[in-house]
């Protein structure tokens, strides 16, 4: 144990800091990596579940190859992703009980999709309900990207993890939407309850997207902006009106159905494009992060080594600390400096609070996006079990309260989660559900 | 590597997930131990500097022994505290880096007592140095045992340690309260500044009581309740009143000043006393939480002996599959009955991540408080540095601003952080902080 070498406990827990540091940011670029993993998975399972609709839809008649090609294309992704999960059955790699648990229940839904594949094969589901079914597994990896996200506490990182999780989610709201709009348009009808589905997505793409430009850097912003201007966007625009416009249980022309899918995946291979992208930025920001954090080692073994032969504490030092100490907030808040320039354990050991404290504070924006996205999420959990509920006519009653009562979405979804058992019993009875329409998807 | 005879990998995390709730569990409980040393350390140095502040302002007449006692029981706490950090050394004990430095940011502190406490036997520095000095090295102990509270994620034991936490905040203003009393009462003398210390002494103290009351089960609510109606509650009142409204720079009677020490250190034994309580509470609850932790595993492993000769995933295993995943939210979040119960896989996995996704929301309410106090601390020092105020002038500012403008006050706070700082510039130039005094501790 080379540490017992050095002057005081209080130098050996600053080096131990140091070291946390490099552990923490490590064990982050691994589930960096899973989560761009799964972010690959999910994009395969979007693909395939794209061709299996057309193929259900179309009677078996088209895109019977081009399903089996991506249905093959999504198990490699799988099995990558399995093989990291492996990883975290040990101890050490930081994932929480939830993270592991959630993983489990991916891997079942996984498992099931074998069942959902031969039943595609066989054509003994509705499209519909072949949908939903993908829906539900990438809803469980897009859940798990979240819990990846939340867990991370290193500042630069964090942030873009947000970004990630949040193209990821807007990504699968766009594929949603095309699958459910190419059923719209290749059926030739449309009702109420599916243009309500239609603009909820949209309106989720458009929120999920809002907070990944907020939390990405600049030049990534700025590719996202340039594409809203492509022509294809435009195009896309047009057929949205066309099917959100429809009259209930008018007939749609069937011949926009190609372009419908043609405009919608140009869309998603746009927003996989971004991902990529950021997962690059992901995985530079972690070097980045492992790199200055073993330099900043570095740096304390070096001070702490000049130090050894000096007494612990001298006068100096003391006046110096209860200067220090009598700061505003008293404990080590206000950054004085970089660490690499301390000579003294004291300045290393205040210096290194108050960066640790101020990545604190710069984490602050991330974690709140990510608590925000929980409640609502769940406030619209409650909507839906308690009073039967839509996904979108929950999500719709939250912003209405929070429109009428000029509140913060945040705020009507916590207030909800608060509500008592016979409140939505009372709700249930009065009807106000009435304008609930039975769950669609 | 016996998990490797268990029927999938799915078994295998879910089981992973098991045991890192109970090592979860183990580590909460050592940090229970170490705040509850971090209490009573905190209990030690209050005194001493009690019978500090009565050796200085007696000019080294009184308190002599007493003083020299308090030190030494003060240096018993903090070997028991030094001893229980040097294990936090070592990787594994789930101690952050921020949680280190602090470690080593508060040795740093108790190696400079040494010297304070020989200036005070020396009396080369004045009484209210010595608060001051005191306060400094209890502040980084009480944020020491924030950032145990804030890592906390175990239902039932999370919202003990934020009453802990705020019991022991409000105990130490409570402290600081006896301490600047009985400086004013010795010395005879009243100022405004020194008035406005001890309002804002008496309201912190009863916001942090107030979160203490909020997250504390009842037996111990109702100790507390029981124990404001008791005589010596009301003679407290009496004195802060004579204290409170006596015109600035009038005459105090002396007189007053041992009943003042004497009714202060009487509140400050009975919150000591619920101290001690709420620890032994904390104890029980970490040990029912490990006990059932490990039950639970117990179960898991039960039921997934029994699964080990079935096929991994059977076609009911499927329907019920899509049948959770398409419950609202898609993503495990309804509890539905309790794990023991589970007969398959599925059942298990499922109801482990309900259960964890609802542990998550009840641990909702401790973070939150923790969250408002990091912000309001934050924006108060913020304040503090930018605007030279004192602790009280810029707490008086954010709960003004709170008041006129009918925000919360988290708002407020969040609002001060987030200003430009320019602002701050504006501010400093307009005299916005005309009204802030010298500060004054």
């Amino acid at each position: 144990m080379p540490d017992r070498a050095l002057p005081s406990p209080a130098a050996r827990l600053a080096l131990a800091a140091r070291r946390r540091e490099i552990d923490a940011v490590r064990l982050l670029a691994g589930r960096v990596e899973l989560a761009e993993a799964i972010g690959t998975l999910i994009h395969a399972l979007q693909r395939e579940r794209g061709a299996s609709t057309i193929y259900l839809a179309s009677g078996g008649q088209r895109f019977s190859d081009v399903r089996l090609a991506m249905a093959e294309g999504a198990r490699q992704a799988e099995s990558s992703v399995r093989a990291m999960f492996d990883a975290y059955e040990a101890p050490g790699q930081g994932a929480s009980a939830r993270v592991l648990a959630l993983m489990a229940w991916t891997l079942l839904g996984l498992d099931a999709m074998q069942d959902l594949r031969s039943r595609i094969e066989r054509r003994t589901l509705s499209a519909h309900e072949e949908v939903a079914g993908f829906s539900a597994i990438i809803a469980g990896l897009v859940e798990l990207i979240y819990h990846l996200a939340d867990a991370a506490q290193v500042p630069g990182v964090s942030s873009l993890l947000v970004a990630f999780l949040h193209l990821v989610q807007g990504k699968e709201e766009a594929g949603q939407e095309r699958a459910v709009g190419a059923l719209l348009f290749a059926s030739g009808q449309c009702s109420e309850a599916h243009q309500q589905r239609i603009n909820h997505l949209i309106e989720a793409q458009e929120r999920n997207l809002q907070v990944f430009c907020d939390f990405v850097d600049a030049p990534l912003r700025e590719k996202w902006e340039a594409q809203q201007l492509l022509p294809g966007t435009a195009r896309l625009e047009r057929l949205r009106r066309t099917l959100c416009a429809a009259r209930a249980d008018a007939a749609l022309d069937a011949q926009h159905s190609d372009a419908w899918f043609e405009v919608c995946s140009e869309r998603i291979d746009m927003l996989w494009e971004l991902e990529l992208a950021l997962a690059r930025r992901l995985r530079e920001a972690c070097a980045e992060q492992v790199r200055q954090a073993e330099q900043d080692l570095h740096d304390s073994e070096a001070v702490l080594r000049h130090l050894r032969d000096r007494p612990p504490l001298h006068q100096h030092a003391v006046e110096r600390y209860f200067d220090l100490a009598s700061q505003p907030g008293a404990v080590p808040e206000v950054i004085d400096g970089s660490s690499g320039q301390s000579t003294s354990l004291l300045e290393l050991v205040h210096s290194q609070s108050a960066r640790l404290s101020s990545m604190e504070s710069e984490l602050d924006a991330a974690r709140r996006a990510l608590h925000e996205r929980k409640v609502i999420e769940r406030a619209k959990g409650v909507l839906m079990s308690r009073l039967r509920m839509t996904e979108e006519a929950a999500f719709r009653a939250l912003q209405k309260t929070s429109m009428d009562q000029n509140r913060r979405l945040l705020d009507v979804a916590e207030a909800t989660l608060a509500l008592p058992d016979q409140a939505f019993q009372q709700l249930a009875q009065q009807g106000a559900a009435a304008d609930a329409k039975p769950r669609s998807r």
